[in-house]
């Protein structure tokens, strides 16, 4: 399978768009990478996405995938290599739930405005995040990854927790993941960041550090 | 598999439930039917979804698995006869995507809100539905279900479109599916409601009007 019959049109900084490209990497697919302007977006990524207008889109075969957990699924189900998902199916609707779960209540679009709260506010939302952090920190004990020995789909659907989180406290003056409290979360951010097919694909700390400005800021002038 | 090993846990007028219950009337797979009470919910709930604390669940082998999308992916991928999600990943792709999407604009828990609205309020809320429901009619067009010559996974999805759409619409006096614009989602009602699973499965109308209307005069009081 060539190149040309797989894009992934994608945002270099998009936590939910890294996913997509964690996964197809995992599983050795060859494939074009489309940088978006997210400010000014492309004509294809609006005929490709014509709904949500959003990054990640994967055209496989001149044919839009959207969403980046579907996205996932799909990958799993086109390329066998590398299993994503747990094989028996009361693990599978494991991970979804906690996929499901992870994205809703730790909801990535919400950070911009917790990165902007304080006092009180901040406080509240805080310790929001938390819970589900020790609820997290349960499912990944005595485990290398939350997938098992290797990284699987939840792990993917994580991932921001490493690579973004530290950047939203920095930029928001707060702590929010307790290492103190989730030990094996941390254990486990080593392990992912430590995996050679990750610490090769991670996006920029200093251009996601400026852009965590940029919107804290954009945030403030609404 | 005797019936001990399969049970859920619904509400007898829960739209989201039903898809769950269908699903398993057209595998043909025997279960226990457990009817909660919402406002006063077992131990047994609790303990089975303690995140969520919400029907439907389904438990199986004494191990539950929640939230009714992941519980109708568990049903397809658990027993095999009459498979509900398409079989080529694209299709199964875009299945999902409308799923999400129909759950995320036609929101099932924003229905109490648009029943007690008004006005531009009411009319600005409707638009916005119309507009999915129009996507939603070029996804018909030409088809007998949305899963083609059979009840699949999406029909059930959107299943509350024809049981539970009207029973709102009577109760806030106000028309949502413009059936000129939708002939084809009409006559995919048709089709649906006559189905001889769906017909010997549907809530009874009287027990939805008089819910909806107590929804209703609740929201009103808070």
């Amino acid at each position: 399978m060539g190149s040309q019959e797989v894009q992934l049109l994608n945002f270099l900084l998009s936590p939910v768009g890294r996913r997509v490209e964690w996964a197809l990497k995992l599983k050795g697919v060859d494939f074009e990478y489309v940088e978006e302007d997210i400010f000014n977006k492309s004509n294809l990524l609006l005929e490709m996405n014509p709904v949500h207008k959003k990054v990640p889109v994967l055209v496989h075969g001149h044919k839009p995938i959207v969403e980046s957990l579907i996205i996932l699924e799909y990958i799993d189900e086109i390329w066998k290599q590398y299993p994503l998902l747990p094989l028996h199916p009361y693990e599978r609707a494991h991970a979804r739930f906690w996929a499901n779960l992870a994205d809703e209540k730790l909801a990535l679009g919400s950070w911009v405005a917790l990165m902007r709260s304080s006092g009180d506010e901040q406080e509240k939302r805080v310790k929001e995040v938390r819970e589900v952090m020790e609820k997290l920190e349960e499912e990944i004990l005595g485990k290398k990854f939350f997938g098992g020995d290797n990284i699987g789909y939840l792990d993917l659907v994580l991932g921001w927790i490493p690579c973004w989180l530290p950047v939203w406290e920095e930029v928001g003056s707060m702590q929010v993941l307790d290492t103190n409290k989730c030990p094996a979360i941390s254990a486990w951010e080593t392990n992912f960041l430590s995996h050679p097919v990750i610490k090769d694909c991670l996006p920029p700390r200093d251009k996601l550090v400026a852009y965590a400005h940029r919107r804290r800021e954009q945030y403030f002038s609404i």
